[in-house]
């Protein structure tokens, strides 16, 4: 995911969330992202295609990444499954990394119907990339598509759980628990 | 769902799907759909907001369905996941009554930005339905998510596997094989 300051993208990503999360994600323009960033609009134009692109940034250095761990994992001799909720965990280290963005980014993308869309979208590609590095390991298609579908299930309910019930745990340690939770189901 | 045909309803649900089929989506307009269906635009928007919510009639009934599966499954002492698996194929009953729709559905939705986001807009709209159905039922709140979320994974994997490999098997066989290869997980 990079650092999200103190660099101009970083900068304008930060404050499309901001400000989205603040003044409502409509009625903020790209002209007052890039004013909040300290950057032309212009240069905003050079990082993002648009505004909601903004909100989705590294898209496919995280795909990479994620799907390393995955293959790392079934290198390692893991199920499909903990191979799949592997990836997953990381994806939490990441954005347990910069919580102030995840917070801000779990509380805005699911109230704006064009960004929730998006969301599941990118959620979609994720587990494109998960079961592809799981089929590369050998596993078979199916079961490679529903541990990877699984475990953004695990996701989604640990995002929403850690966002309502903001209880001091992180939220690495809440898609532990939702994780433990799918294995007993 | 009803049947597709031979009402107004149906008919214009299945005209919007047919001529997306055959023409692309954002090339169809209301207008067509309307003729192709032996009714007026007036008609149209009668039944339909807007032409991507033809695509996705019976919305209401079909959750209250699915919940109601959901709740007999775990009367009748199903485990967590399997009253959501329970839902799940019923939806998958649900297809099969109409091949036809399931099909030209199945293959016109993913091609469509705007109706991929709508089509997974809708499965949240179910799993908060069938998690809804469980917690009634004294499941606890993140383990009914997780079983909810788990069949949804499985509901793609199969819908999935079914058009890309039209084998000869229904779409309720498919959601089968898939259910047990996620319990073996």
């Amino acid at each position: 995911m990079g650092r999200w300051e103190p660099n101009a993208r970083g900068r304008l990503a930060r404050a499309a969330l901001v400000l989205s999360a603040e003044h409502g994600y409509e009625s903020t323009t790209v002209a007052e992202i890039a004013a909040a960033a300290g950057v032309t609009e212009r240069t905003f134009y050079r990082h993002f295609t648009d505004k909601a692109d903004a909100l989705f940034p590294d898209h496919d250095v995280l795909l990479e990444r994620l799907a390393d761990v995955a293959r790392q994992a079934a290198d390692d001799g893991a199920s499909v499954l903990d191979a799949a909720l592997a990836a997953i965990g990381d994806l939490a280290t990441m954005a347990a990394a910069e919580p102030e963005r995840a917070a801000l980014s779990a509380r805005v993308v699911p109230t704006v119907p064009a960004l929730a869309g998006r969301e599941l979208v990118r959620q979609r590609a994720i587990a494109d990339a998960v079961s592809g590095a799981l089929t590369e390991r050998g596993v078979r298609a199916r079961e490679a598509r529903l541990a990877a579908e699984t475990a953004l299930g695990v996701w989604r309910v640990a995002v929403a759980e850690w966002v309502d019930a903001p209880d001091g745990r992180t939220l690495p340690e809440v898609v532990a628990a939702a994780a433990e939770a799918v294995r007993a189901l």
